[in-house]
């Protein structure tokens, strides 16, 4: 298998793809991003790279994040995390109130951004918003085995002053007993963790520890590993999560910046970027480019 | 790897088990079955089948029969039939009636009741249900290679006469112009394809085509047993569907007879059953039984 | 106070009305009736009728008829009606199924659909469905003084044809327990219920127990009149009975068929017809007419 | 009709009753107060003032509150003002998120929590907090005609600890373009008028401008005064609305400290108070006593 054919014929492919998707227009700073860009970086479990496109540009990793704060979570907490939060994939927008009203505060899973507020809250305990990003990087850094990993802030600025949903989603948990700290820590927290800035290549590298693979870094147990690929799997794409899985077959995170890290387990992390979305706020051509990476690689999961 | 031994352990543990469930009661006929049975039989690629318990008893296959309406419609309508339901998972129980209000009478994905129902009614275009339920019977005879698989009439019966719930979703998505057929006509199809009685190891055979091996019977085209098997894997278990994907880490469909069918892409279809069900409506032996073998086998999907 | 002259007025103004709503169109038989027609007329406490408009021309009462098998149910059952149906609007269309789902079947109030089934099913009760349907044409005719009261055959049969929304409802509640006869006998009788057919004056008349004045006819102890009244208050108008209550200030009654039945309690009954609706499925100049007539009257109740 | 008598008799029914209700919990300064005290006032439009129990006692007179703040803000803003709030019963609790969501940030009516919220915002307009709240308190005080009335600082400050799912509210509201201002602020302003006490017969003189008697002080056009007492009909006992018309046949508008403020149109403002709320989180013994008030009078505008 040629991967860096497939992928210069992928990245050709995209470069001339007409419908490009509309960028998230919710936080000013992503709104004047352009659909242009497109870039696919795959690391394989042989430890090689391929990479097409702008693979060095950084963008805004958005809910990516997600992914590493619960590992990191589950590195600390273990299974009590899920005393807190479902594994449930909600059927709704990413960042939906209504669930919470029915079922008492614990969000459906840690991927909707409910879900995701409560896990930072769960890491914050009994530490400093900077402490805790400071970890989510150094936890960055290692994964991908690269320093050159930040936190935009004025990114981060622009969600705080956008932030009234995810504001009203942690008031909403703290009012139901589900939140440890003053919502506007937390949600300070979370805000930062969106704004971490990575390129597409670096998004690969920090994703390898999925693989459960011998021979990439080991950030997290193995059986912990298999069960984020998981949850990635049936909860990864908002309420366009079982149309990923029945096109790509394979376990992914996407972010509203227009970045996903998938998962080919045991074969190799794949990280897509382009800034246009379609209508469940995924990105369009990323989802499109790992569609096709899936079908000529032949890594679906699923036979 | 000796799967006789582990099989044999499995059904050691699960026959000492001593919270085995409930027996689901809104079916008179199934209410009657004790939570005493269990049973687990594997088919491999190579060809070999193991199983342990009482793996020649028929048992009811209920939703499990959803799978393979569906590998028959998407046989005969191809991606035609996602225009009438959806592929992603629904966050509630198997027969909510919430989202069709909300989503126009198109059903979230073809596993939930709704689902289903459209799918039976898809595949009844232009036919008698005499003889979509024959097409049925013959899809699986031919994929168990097995020839003694039949409906139990007296639960057909017992279907139809508690029936009400599938009724008032079927007449909502006749009101919402998603039904090609009277309530009563598809509804008394589906009854009775829910009714059809396999054993463990029947149920087992009958899957072989979904791990999509080249030793195995073709049913349909690889591509389309991929997807079955990505729906099996978000949508397979209701509101279930997100533990069970953590887990176990394979795609399986669960009927409230107790039965599960559980694929491990090119490696193997599984079996299971207990009647005794867990909150979710699954079964609590079966799914636990499916997570040790997983476990013992190293074969889930997900690295 | 010249009602004469005040109806004259109400009348040319409806005559000239540009924006005459839109005609129900889910029943076939009513698809096809113009928007053009307008009547009106009063029945006051000192037994005085005052009419405007084609008054004498007949019109399907449909949910109109929700009132009087209430006034019947009540008449037979009492308070023991409450334990099958709620007295709270329900802020939800008039055939929504969603709150029958959170609240065990329990339709929030006699008016909306659900809510009106459950009445005919409890009137119902060891009866024939055409024993039920001469009870309730006996009533009218008692109420109204008059015998030229009838049921629309083709309407009924037009209702049936397209009840699919009304059989999912009391499947629905059949499943929860909340239904007593199979659900094609109780909507059966429901569709002829609303298929009755009455003149604008003869509705007025058939409301004149709804005053509680001393000089009209009894038909029901004056403690549930009012509490009737109270319903057609707060629930009277589906999801737009704020609206009315906040523009007209009375407790009324309407139907697709565009009849609205309003009381003035101690001083009218009123009635009103004109075919196109408003969004919430209520007579839009029926409702513009009555609002103009009780700022003329001064008949509001609140002052 | 002997008033003083009546009221006599229901206050010593009131201090009789075995089932007082429980005290709201969830804000600490009010969960402290007994079940004990009961108190009537009735203030009639020929401008007499009955009163029964410890009609002097101060109370937190809470969601109350809001029906003054919507007479100033219609004064204000007239019918723009339903551009942000709708007029309709919401069908669910006083503090419910769900709706919000299905209708873009729009309440359903200004007494449901989130409504409030909206209006208070909407008088906010180009002022300070404190001035909104010193012109509220002089409204008060001059419908009252008397100047004791003030804000409990220990309650606000009590709400304000407590306050997150109404913080919820308005960062959703804000999310969804319908705040104009800060939800800290807007809260704030809004923790203070709950904050309000008056004693029950301050409450019933506070009122009697909503009789529409020529007799009575004149805070508002005789038009929106019907129209608030209509949203009092409809609306004004969260989702226990339609059984407080029912049973009391009388606008109205109640708090979780135990008042309700009642109006009988054109002949009385009737004030009661007892702390222990009933499961719709409204008086238990002040629904009951005017229940029986109302029947002793025969006050209900239903007839």
């Amino acid at each position: 298998m040629d991967l860096a054919a497939i992928l210069a014929r992928i990245g050709a492919e995209m470069a001339a793809a007409p419908d490009r998707g509309r960028v998230a227009d919710y936080i000013p700073e992503l709104a004047r991003i352009s659909t242009e860009p497109f870039a696919m970086a795959v690391c394989t479990a042989e430890g090689e790279t391929f990479t097409t496109g702008a693979a060095e540009t950084a963008f805004s990793i958005q809910s990516v994040s997600k992914l590493f704060t619960l590992a990191i979570a589950l590195g600390r907490l273990g299974d009590q995390l899920w005393t807190r939060v479902g594994r449930e994939p909600s059927g709704l927008a990413f960042n939906s109130i209504l669930q919470l009203e029915h079922e008492r505060g614990i969000p459906r899973n840690p991927f909707i951004n409910a879900g995701a507020i409560v896990v930072t809250d769960a890491i914050l305990a009994g530490h400093q918003p900077r402490e805790v990003l400071g970890e989510l990087l150094r936890f960055l850094r290692e994964a991908a085995g690269e320093d050159d990993i930040h936190i935009n802030k004025a990114v981060a600025a622009s969600e705080q002053a956008t932030g009234d949903r995810n504001l009203a989603l942690a008031h909403f948990m703290r009012a139901q007993g589900n939140l440890l700290h003053d919502p506007v820590l937390t949600c300070g927290t979370y805000f930062h963790q969106c704004a971490i800035e990575m390129s597409t290549r670096q998004l690969a590298r920090a994703g390898r520890f999925l693989m459960n693979a011998p021979t990439m870094p080991r950030m997290l147990a193995p059986g912990r590993v298999r069960r984020i690929n998981a949850l990635m799997m049936t909860c990864g794409h908002y309420d366009g999560s079982g149309d990923f899985a029945y096109r790509v077959g394979l376990p992914g995170k996407s972010g509203v910046g227009g970045g996903i890290l998938v998962i080919a387990p045991g074969r190799a992390s794949i990280a897509v970027w382009s800034p246009g979305l379609n209508d469940q706020g995924n990105s369009k051509l990323g989802t499109l480019a790992v569609e096709r990476l899936a079908r000529a690689t032949g890594w679906s999961v699923f036979g």
